[in-house]
């Protein structure tokens, strides 16, 4: 709404991994590049890659107009979440400086068990907040903007012009709410899930000689997982088990993972070593598979 | 894909006119203030908006890196259309210097049967064609683009960043094939169907008293209709026809209409005195009425 304010995001923000289904240290070095063409916007990147957003990556910062985007849970760093202490801290900070925040809150949803509370007292803290229906939703496409009048106006008329507009958006419309019918009241239980399902994995020592969970407890209904080895030693071992026990345990290796420093200036920086790592969702057709199955298939 | 290019767009285009149904004056003038902040463009507005493109509006300007845009039809001026020796004379102008051609063709297929030539062959002197499925197609929303592998690379890429893209686009997909199956074949049908209306409607002595087309002849599938008379008089005329006969003369009287010459620095111009257009689509539907009934709602 202001054309002089800053956007802050966080290094892990979806608005600089606006592609981020390629990942690896390539992809944090072209998604660089190419935030500074955003259009409209200055943007600034603020925090380290590994940690939520802290009230001390903006102390000072903020002037009237500017806007602060939290990505609720932030899927680039394995699910992790902004405490609730922390929430209502740069809240305060934003408020006092004039500035406004934002929720990318593509999953929200898988995030709020974390938090115990309702969403509405999660939202109650933010000028806007942007929700997807085809993520913890498990909807075909189509998200929703919750803001201000005069935000959601100034919205729609910057997505028709930026060419984001459709004609009409009624079959995305109708499978959202038929999604949230279904699915509404399931995250509490799909959060418990993964929790129970990372104690079980840590607790096993021949695991954790080759396995570590990014962050090392869940934070949202989604978490990475890191693997030793080569990206076709993985493979192969991977489909050696799919053969001989009929069990898939990732849909897809994702590569080496981003470096915890992407935030910083040293744009060669690395990941661990020798490692790999793919993302888990526990969406509504992994809780219902028993633990003991995760546990023989590893 | 030149990020040095210049964007050369008559004042009718859709990328000025982008919320281009909130029609007239102050339209006209909001839409020249936005166009300016179209990201990564430097926008210049060439010819007239009563005419289509000419060769002469380009003569000498181009460069290389530059982008021609050529709407075709121009909805905004009664679906007018370039002749084709001027489509071929912008070709080699734009070739000559290095420039590129793209066609907003969303409604091509309506424009399609003026030039009584495949679309193959219309489209052959373009670099990159857009063609709408929710116009003349009846699709319930979505498009395509049609270019080089390269430039529809960034096209995906842009969309993505600009929040255009979708998760899936299957419903849209699916529909638009359907449409293109059911209505691929019946435009020069419907184009024949809305000369030989003008015809009928131009010979009525008693119509022309308050009643002109513009263009005068169709030269697409759209056309607009303007009646001398105030908005609210020409609506209470309106209502007493479907009283009477149960026949709905137009769907929304879009004002006044645009000054002919928005294009020039003139922006106090006004159109025609007394006057109100509303458009008229030759679409399946319409195509079914006799003549006879279209001169007994007049």
């Amino acid at each position: 709404e202001s054309s002089s304010g800053r956007l802050f995001l966080h290094p892990t923000s979806h608005l600089i991994h606006h592609d981020c289904l390629r990942d690896g240290p390539a992809q944090a070095r072209l998604a660089r590049g190419k935030v500074e063409r955003l259009p409209a916007f200055t943007v600034e990147v603020v925090g380290h890659f590994a940690r939520p957003l802290c009230p001390e990556h903006l102390h000072s910062l903020l002037r009237p107009g500017d806007v602060v985007v939290i990505e609720l849970p932030q899927r680039m760093n394995g699910g992790r979440t902004c405490r609730w202490e922390t929430l209502m801290e740069i809240r305060r900070l934003t408020a006092e400086s004039g500035a406004r925040l934002h929720m990318d809150g593509a999953r929200l949803f898988e995030a709020k068990p974390f938090y115990g509370r309702d969403v509405r007292e999660i939202c109650a803290l933010f000028d806007s907040v942007y929700i997807s229906w085809y993520k913890g939703f498990g909807g075909m496409a189509g998200a929703l903007l919750a803001a201000s009048d005069s935000l959601i106006s100034l919205a729609a008329d910057w997505r028709s012009r930026l060419g984001g507009g459709l004609f009409t958006f009624t079959p995305q419309w109708l499978d959202a709410r038929e999604q949230l019918r279904c699915h509404l009241g399931s995250f509490t239980q799909r959060f418990l899930r993964l929790q129970e399902l990372v104690e079980a994995m840590t607790a096993e020592p021949a695991l954790s000689l080759f396995l570590r969970f990014e962050p090392p407890a869940p934070e949202s209904c989604l978490i990475h997982v890191y693997l030793k080895g080569s990206e076709d030693m993985l493979q192969a071992a991977h489909d050696g088990v799919l053969n001989a026990l009929g069990l898939k345990l990732w849909n897809r290796l994702r590569g080496v993972g981003y470096p915890a420093s992407f935030c910083d200036d040293d744009e060669e920086a690395q990941s661990e070593a020798g490692e790999c790592y793919f993302e888990f969702n526990m969406g509504p057709a992994n809780a219902q598979i028993p633990i003991s199955t995760f546990l023989e298939g590893w």
